[in-house]
């Protein structure tokens, strides 16, 4: 940490301000500049994260050099982590692609996503048992009978199951059906859900906050990792900015930005990343060819009729035409899919 | 709702929307333009709110005329609501001012505070005995201990405590603690713990997401007024933009917009709102300018020794000299403090 | 500045940091943590303005201390600057009220709404000549003879003019109709205008970007101070957010924050800010509650036939309440009106 | 358009806005719901364009149907348009590369780049003889003669240039000297430039403004070609978002938007859209796959000595290496480099 002195600082205030980090078994080193001085702080990294200067008399601001996250940085572990979802690999050389409606709404319609979205080639299914909505009165889910749908459909056609969990409480009972537990974009910072996670032996995919800054992003995956859980992996699913012609802004530069912070894999969302159904194979190919690891797409066998999402739904025969094409965006970044 | 056809959508295109309409029960009115034809939707609001139509052929847009909530909305309930909090009254003529430290700490900081902030006249007194902190590795507060010392120097004090929850779990404790139940930011959207909140007999504060929608935030108090719990207010606490040099952008419009919108009262953050304590006081003045009904504010009695917020937090002596100010505003908008 | 290295620098990246300030005449101090060393800048802020230094092997980043202006800055000069705009003084003890119509549509019109806004105590007429729209085929204003028109109808009145510039072209004109020259928010970083508007003798009325930073809002005041033209008063007019229920955000902290940093007058346009008639008043009082000095309001005589922004003007009759409130909220400042 | 009057509008609010729209040739068709009547308004653009109702009694809210540009639109012009610059085609099937340094600094850095970044494949040189800057006292360009420079080395190199217009009298003076006239974000909005530059002959690239949206961007370009010039190309170069670990947020979706509602090309400038070295290459990347028909890149000599954005700039190695990989990334979206 670095503390700036403001110009007019008296040296009493100076005096302070090292008297205090010393005391506090930390060390100093003063620059004096034309107009202020500059205190470098130096010592125990925790110490320091804890650290309030700026209520002292004469300092302007600090200014923090280090990041507070330690387990998710690629510092400490530079070589990429590959989590094996009971099989399937997502952060190694072939690419990833779950695939499945908005929510579950029955076994009928999971059946047929399924189906169509295994024969295109996705290995996971998604969808949603548990639904957060703006308001109380949209559809809410399934929920229980949702997992079992899920599961059920799933094992029918040998996918994997990536689902998203709202309440901590519900980890036992995801886990016997999930492979995958999701933690919303609403949820990104719900702290107590994050350190439950941390105790969970499912990997964890961790959508990013609709307003969320990188950084803040990987000190809450930090919580789950500081839990005892190393299988997390990142999703962007697009932020919150002025734009409304797209219902979010995905930003694919978080892809480039996760990967050299991070050892952790991160997952692309282009379907609530931009809302729109044309927009959806655009921005696959450009997250591929970002460095993403892997997709999640929603594919609603009749997406007309959808319970909610259905503008931003991908047609089974969309699926499949993008996904004949995503090979070649693959190839081209040395990977498979 | 508005159904928008596209310029090149067919004679069939148009035959089916309305066919599909009807199906649901409701009803259509046409208008065929030079360009395009759009469909006025009319019928049972429940029904509307579900339709996702742009999957159709030949939908352009669709545009929704009204909001989803009802429950909140002042068209449905056009007299303020006054919320009592065991005898502190808010949302009528008198400004109730809440004020404490960010953390509690200890029972001699929180006491010292509260003499402080109850003498220059705050009738409530506020603290985080959980805190939600953006690293693991932050302190998080002293959780049940820091309750039940707020209960304590809150009853020494004759002051109500208001507090921030975390967890849905934590309810049942915290209402034998705490008069008023916050959400925080964070949480804004944590719909399983709003909807636990509907049942509960508390006050709840529901601070504004750092990115939320106004929209948003109303359907967020929906979920908690479904739930049987009519003593709902907001609490406006700045929000996140591109803005760097204050922590949020506190949004004094949003006062206004909740007066015109709604019934309920609105509290204002100025402390979090702009992270730096030299605004503090004149954003307190503007709020109560715009309308606010209360203010809740950081004060310590030592902000430079401080576990969280120190740079935001007002020394007792400065908050005393503000509340002396604010009188006077009060006045200037008919009423009193 | 401080240059920060990584943790995987070398010795030899460290000397060839240390060599290259030296060359250029720097001094540097060395502070070495545990895990980064970090070198201290000193030595002639030009010299380091210009500095980039990212590039060199080793450097994680550099972090500046000093922002790049001073004349607008109040470290280089205390007290506050006070305009005086032809007898009317903005930035001391009175708050000036600035109205009128958001475009000159004729002379009928502006004579109307200039005698309601002066005779509820508005100094200054408003109205734009020259209108910068979105779109090309939106009315564009009257140009010259619109000047003509504020002129004579503000001489009538005995008020001063304030318009919009939108060309550096147009300023010998302008300055032959105009007491205030007003630099909207779409040519606030037009720097050849700033440039070439720092060599005129009139007032400078400097609105905020749509999405500028504080900072940047700074430099471009510095801009026409530093071409030796020494009255310029800011505007605060909304900025850009994610929010959509008010046309802008309204950032009444930035009255705060201008005051903290500079020396020069600032004014509130709660009109642009919210885009919303009801919300005018709200926001007027918030403005002077937070310390601004000046007001700009659009009063239109007849709102519904405005050829602009109608539906965020006040009618003459709202205007006049409005401007009997402001007296006492002015007065709980310490201030008249 | 249509108007949405509010739940408690009069018979006769409803009247009065029927008479206002039909005494100007409008006509009209109502749709009476449970709650509210919707008011369709049916005529001529031109005149619904200019239309302002929400002042009239009993209205709520207005909802604009359609947009105001035209000629901009893929609706009036179904194929792409092809872009001719003096021999290199924009817009066709083959990826167009322009790369050089962020400023021209002198005749010897600038025909390192160009010898460097032609030989990698790029076919425009690009280079800033103005130069925008924040600080008045940052460096503002070479002028006039950087522009000569530019001419003379992209001549030797058999190149065209692309640089920036700061201002619209220099428009005379920069035709003699490039092949495109670069609009920056800051004046994507200055009007008075964008109605010269529909008057020029050259082609325009218009970069996106900070902030600004799709529909905006839009009717920029409008302008330009309501004047006459038809060679218009988009750049997206990001926006302005809350994350500050990248310089902007490049919006990738916007190329897919651009797509959908224009003819016009579009280039992606991945180099400011990030702010960060390492980035360039997986936007570049993504950029291709997106659909954008070139990229306008940073390449400069010596990036650690360069006068602005050295940071930003990729070495003429990484450059090399770059464009190899991107002709994979074209040929999987059937395109060539």
């Amino acid at each position: 940490m670095i503390v700036v002195m403001s110009p007019n600082a008296t040296q009493e205030d100076l005096v302070n301000v090292v008297k205090k980090l010393e005391s506090m078994n930390l060390r100093t080193h003063l620059s004096k500049g034309d107009e202020r001085t500059i205190v470098g702080v130096i010592g125990d990294k925790k110490i320091i994260a804890n650290l309030e200067m700026e209520m002292m008399a004469g300092v302007e601001k600090t200014v923090r050099i280090t990041e507070k996250y330690k387990l998710v940085s690629r510092d400490f572990h530079p070589q990429d982590t590959v989590i094996d979802v009971d099989g399937v690999k997502i952060g190694g050389n072939e690419i990833v692609v779950m695939a499945g409606p908005c929510a579950v709404e029955g076994l009928e319609q999971l059946r047929e996503a399924a189906q169509a979205v295994k024969k295109a080639g996705a290995k996971i299914l998604r969808g949603g048992a548990y639904k957060p909505r703006t308001s109380p009165y949209d559809f809410q889910g399934l929920g229980v009978e949702g997992l079992k749908l899920l599961r059920q459909v799933a094992d029918e056609f040998d996918m994997k199951v990536v689902t998203e969990i709202v309440d901590r409480e519900d980890i036992e009972v995801m886990e016997n059906y999930a492979d995958i537990l999701q933690v919303g974009a609403r949820n990104m910072q719900n702290f107590q859900m994050l350190k439950a996670l941390g105790k969970s032996k499912k990997p964890v995919m961790l959508k990013r906050g609709l307003s969320a800054t990188i950084s803040e992003w990987l000190n809450a995956a930090e919580y789950i990792m500081a839990g005892g859980n190393e299988n997390v992996m990142f999703c962007e699913r697009g932020i919150r900015t002025y734009e409304t012609f797209t219902r979010n802004t995905l930003d694919l530069s978080a892809v480039a930005a996760i990967k050299e912070l991070s050892h952790l894999p991160i997952v692309v969302d282009p379907s609530h990343g931009t809302g729109r159904r044309p927009m959806v194979a655009p921005m696959s190919r450009a997250a591929i060819a970002a460095g993403a690891d892997a997709l999640i797409i929603e594919v609603h066998p009749h997406p007309e009729k959808a319970l909610s999402d259905g503008n931003q739904s991908l047609k089974p025969e969309d699926f499949q035409k993008l996904m004949e094409n995503l090979g070649e965006i693959a190839k081209a970044v040395g990977k498979t899919i």
